[in-house]
């Protein structure tokens, strides 16, 4: 039983290999009469490509320099510009395919990489670009999650999922600065403006010094992101399996970097006391509206969304292609060295953002969906 | 669209309020054949009961006094002691409930609780002793887990989950500690031999003083609880969505008090080099078996088990029944104070222990079986 | 992957043996609200049990003299009488199994039923009564069913299901008796007042006769059920594959015996032409509403209901345990002969009538929750 | 949730409306190193095309004269020929697409259509050629159906699923013609030898001139296709809900036009007595193997495979697209007439055939899947 779907009620299924034809995937369960704006996911797309943080900065950026050119296709499910409740199915090209670059990875497993998983799991790897495993299979996460987007706002006008850097190559935002964002302090509009898609200028340009000089020295960063899920209602999230926080979690683990993740307070909660870590409530009489007095919860209660923002973070890997001669084994269980060629992200980080941004929006829209028949 | 089904194939899906009639679950999916040994199922029940840390030792124990008799009973999927293929169920009887400890959050709401939240969702709230938003819920998934555990090692006899808490209270184990458990240098039945479930005596202590002064203040404490598990084949978990690590979070999510879940070197991976966090495979021709220099990774690439000890760690916040006055509100959106009574656990971490080797013995399973159609 | 639940948001996932420790399910899925009317589910249990006939006529009773206990217990889910919207679990204990009934059939299979197929798939059986393969298995069903039945009238008070015996040992209700039932002119509660479940009593009393004959030859009956659903929306039903009658079709042949079913004028259909089949619409300015000129397609177009009566018919295949001796083989493939024992119906058809029922209650619950994200 | 997945662990998922793009799907859980071979896939496609009939004979072709050329692309899951374990994307793309004939109905509902029942669901119609209703819609099973078979064969070389057409237009095979073909006096090949797909051609004419009749007076005809279905193992089947009838009863009433479907002696089961309708066992000492001296249950007992012959049935409702007038409403409920243009099928039979063979491969290839966790 594969795993390539993804949601209960409004689900995503994908496929595609790095290599391959195209990717792509079907919405099932997406209701009828949402306006399907192609221009908005196309943009979303657009801003998953290596291309979209080059015209974010023009020094040392982290992302590779590989051109794709992401058109995408919508099959079927919209008529008149308006979802119909049929499936949604969309593709994009594979264009610029170079499988010669991979050829002297064919016999052997590359360190990090999930080569030697596959191949033990199914006996055929396709080995071209990670095949399967590559990252851009993401992008098929950012179409299904920019139309969970156009449903979601079409009943929640003030939902927004915002992801940025906090963490790159060991360089992190202050208490400061994350504080600003949580207060509004910060304009959004920041972290498009940077390539670390980090909301402050200056930490930008020093992670980017730090990311070109590991880069000069063919290794490679990690990070951490962190996201704010803002004007969800409350109630959403299924006990006691499919907690929203739980959903969640699945969703970020289900990206290939992924190594953490936590809600609100996080791991730091282990530091606190009941008293401290508690969030108590009170009935605003200003804005006649239920309110907490501190997030230390990132918005969760019980597995349920609880009106407060919704905020957490992530730990991405270092990029496991890196350009340094590395032990490694064949096929056939002899041990060799490889050396890895092609174009590579030095740090994941700023290409993460929209895949984080994405998923989060497939968990909410199915979790909207899923409240509908709790009474 | 409830959520109180977990697994693919090898399903465990769980019912019962902490006051209610009693509590428990079906497991459907398990295949026939496996010799269900009930005394190795009620000793899982039994040690994730209050009193089966008491035993442990005899200071300051940090779990409640509450007295809690669960005995299992089986009522079907089993024929002359082994599995039929058929759906198992079984339940426990709640037989000490105090209904009247709560009346005086019948009507407002506990801060850090699912009681405001489970309002919102359902406009109506089995409030007593939390109902189904209780920790004692926990008692199925235990069950599920040993049974699953029975079948995981039919098949794999070197198969082992051990989880011990690494923090309780801001005092933590020491790297050394941690390294010696990893080596097998500490035998791991030190676990169940003292009340934090820690791997050492002195940390024990420790803990254990500094919980006991939180509970005389009324207050309540955090952790951090580490899990290895060892002996599972290599190829488990499900490209891409259903990776095993995202099955791991989401298991883990669902524990109601996890803030935080993090694999192999988690969130430290983010201050890593690509060289540094990359585990270089080797062809060992001593074992003749495929080997790791390091273990960074955490045992899974690419979301499958690479044959190397899979190993995480979750947060734990602290336990929001504090004795400590706070504000919140009614029912009726009126502002007021809460006061907590009944006795409750101080910290969490010991008791938590025996559903994260549950929950992620029936991850296993599940993922086992779900292999079994790969090639 | 075992296929112990049904449904896919108000699911229902049963348990147990006819001769193990006892029979039940939980439904998870119910809305939160539902006035669980213990009264209601309890009488539908009582219904199906083989008693319940006796008290509809003393003559000739075509079901088992065996005597069932079947006390209902609610475990879950329910709070000062409605449901909260957490797991419904029940049970019913079997208090008069008779395992010794069965020993001469523990090493051989017998005849039309599942003996052999089950020993087949999973290489144990427990033999004691049919095990899983037993039609008691269904009470947890009928228990399900009126769960059902009571969240669907929570919203649609018309909502009606009615099923009746339209054939038995080669007897049948003719065209008259059928279009009168179906316009109104014969009360519904004439079903419950004869022990074939069927709409006329001299009817009835042949079909008694018929079988009663048959069983003192030691033989066994089939027959048809019709069954009508009214009060449901249109609307109903998820193309393309899970559409209403498909649904049906498979709620129907998970029932036992059952081995055809046809919507609307099913396999006649193959002998009309279009002109004769279509059903015409038309506004009708009385009601205010759209009406259909006939009901050739029992209610369900291109799988979704269209607001006409549902109805459909299944084949009841006779009881496969007769009294007379029959060749077959023994687990170690040796021919032999068997003589079942026992006491057992000769006629299904007025005990699966509440099965029928309670599986399409299972079924439109289901697909009114389905049908809440379809826009 | 919508309905377009159909399968448990052999999953496709399908989409497109008659009129759009394209329409394809993705097969999720088709085990690696299984030969993908795209003639095989092609020819399967190609059967299902009205020109495919036009090739089996030249006289009274009861299939519509459109010609649609489906050329299949697969996207991803294969790698140098052979599947790779992950999903199998496949579009086929709508070239001849008319839209404009359907303008007279884009505001009113054709009779026997979905139209009605569409609209009610979702608000919003594709009524171009029925949209996601029309029967171009299971180009993809077919697809999907041809991968399950390659999958099957892969393990049992003797599989072989064939359905002919029964009856049409009120002229059936007699008993004779289908004991011959039981018991393989007839060649299978007889039936891509004439445009009814039958088993007899003198019956293809008697049928072809009754529907060539129709046809002009402008109507059309119903009737029955009978599936048999050999060389699958014993085992297949999950107790109690997914029960391998149930899930060829889901499968056959997913298909548009389908009004009955039964298994063995289906409804005359309902006029047999236990003598008669049990199959008797014995051990054949000289095949070495376990037969039936009858197969009155179509080869399933229990909802389990037995390891007979698989034989079903199914009817088929009249084509609704007639070239009569009829009375019929408007999208605003004002009674109207309605006049269909276009080319239909007169008998949709031998163009349903290729669908019902590829949905029943769809459910033995995951039943087979699904079996491999029963022990």
């Amino acid at each position: 039983m594969s795993g390539n779907t993804f949601g209960e009620i409004f689900k995503l299924t994908t496929f595609g290999e790095s290599h391959g034809h195209s990717l792509g995937g079907i919405i099932d369960g997406c209701p009828s009469g949402v306006f399907i704006d192609t221009d908005f996911i196309q943009k979303a797309v657009n801003r998953r490509k290596p291309d979209s943080l080059k015209t974010l900065g023009q020094k040392n950026n982290p992302a590779t320099e590989r051109s794709e050119n992401d058109e995408i296709i919508i099959q079927s499910g919209v008529f008149e510009g308006f979802s119909t409740g049929t499936p949604i199915a969309f593709y994009i090209k594979n264009s610029t395919a170079k499988s010669s670059d991979y050829n002297n990875i064919k016999d052997c497993f590359r360190p990090g990489h999930a080569d030697y998983t596959y191949y033990e799991k199914y006996n055929i790897r396709d080995y071209r670009g990670g095949g399967r495993s590559s990252g851009r299979e993401t992008v098929s996460r950012v179409v299904g999650g920019a139309i969970a987007q156009l449903f979601i706002k079409s009943l929640y006008k003030d939902f927004n999922v915002t992801a940025f850097t906090k963490e790159a190559a060991n360089i992190q935002c202050t208490e400061q600065m994350l504080n600003d964002f949580a207060n509004n302090k910060i304009d959004q509009s920041i972290i498009e403006k940077n390539p670390m898609r980090t909301i402050n200028f200056d930490l930008a340009n020093k992670m980017l010094d730090k990311i070109s000089d590991l880069k000069e020295k063919g290794d490679s960063a990690g990070g951490i992101i962190t996201c704010f899920i803002k004007g969800i209602p409350t109630g959403l999230g299924e006990p006691v399996f499919d907690k929203l926080d739980a959903e969640l979690a699945k969703a970020m683990f289900s990206i290939g970097a992924i190594k953490g993740f936590e809600v609100g307070d996080g791991f730091d909660c282990s530091k606190l006391k009941g008293s401290e870590c508690n969030d108590k409530m009170f009935f605003d009489d200003k804005t006649n509206k239920v309110n907490f007095l501190s997030n230390h919860a990132g918005g969760i209660l019980g597995g349920i969304s609880n009106g407060n923002t919704i905020n957490f973070s992530v730990a991405v890997k270092p990029v496991p292609s890196i350009m340094i001669e590395q032990d490694t084994i064949t096929k056939n269980n002899e041990n060799t060295k490889i050396n890895i060629k092609g174009r590579h992200d030095t740090c994941l980080c700023p290409r993460i953002i929209p895949v984080v941004e994405a998923m989060s929006s497939l968990v909410i829209a199915d979790m909207i969906l899923r409240h509908r028949s709790s009474k």
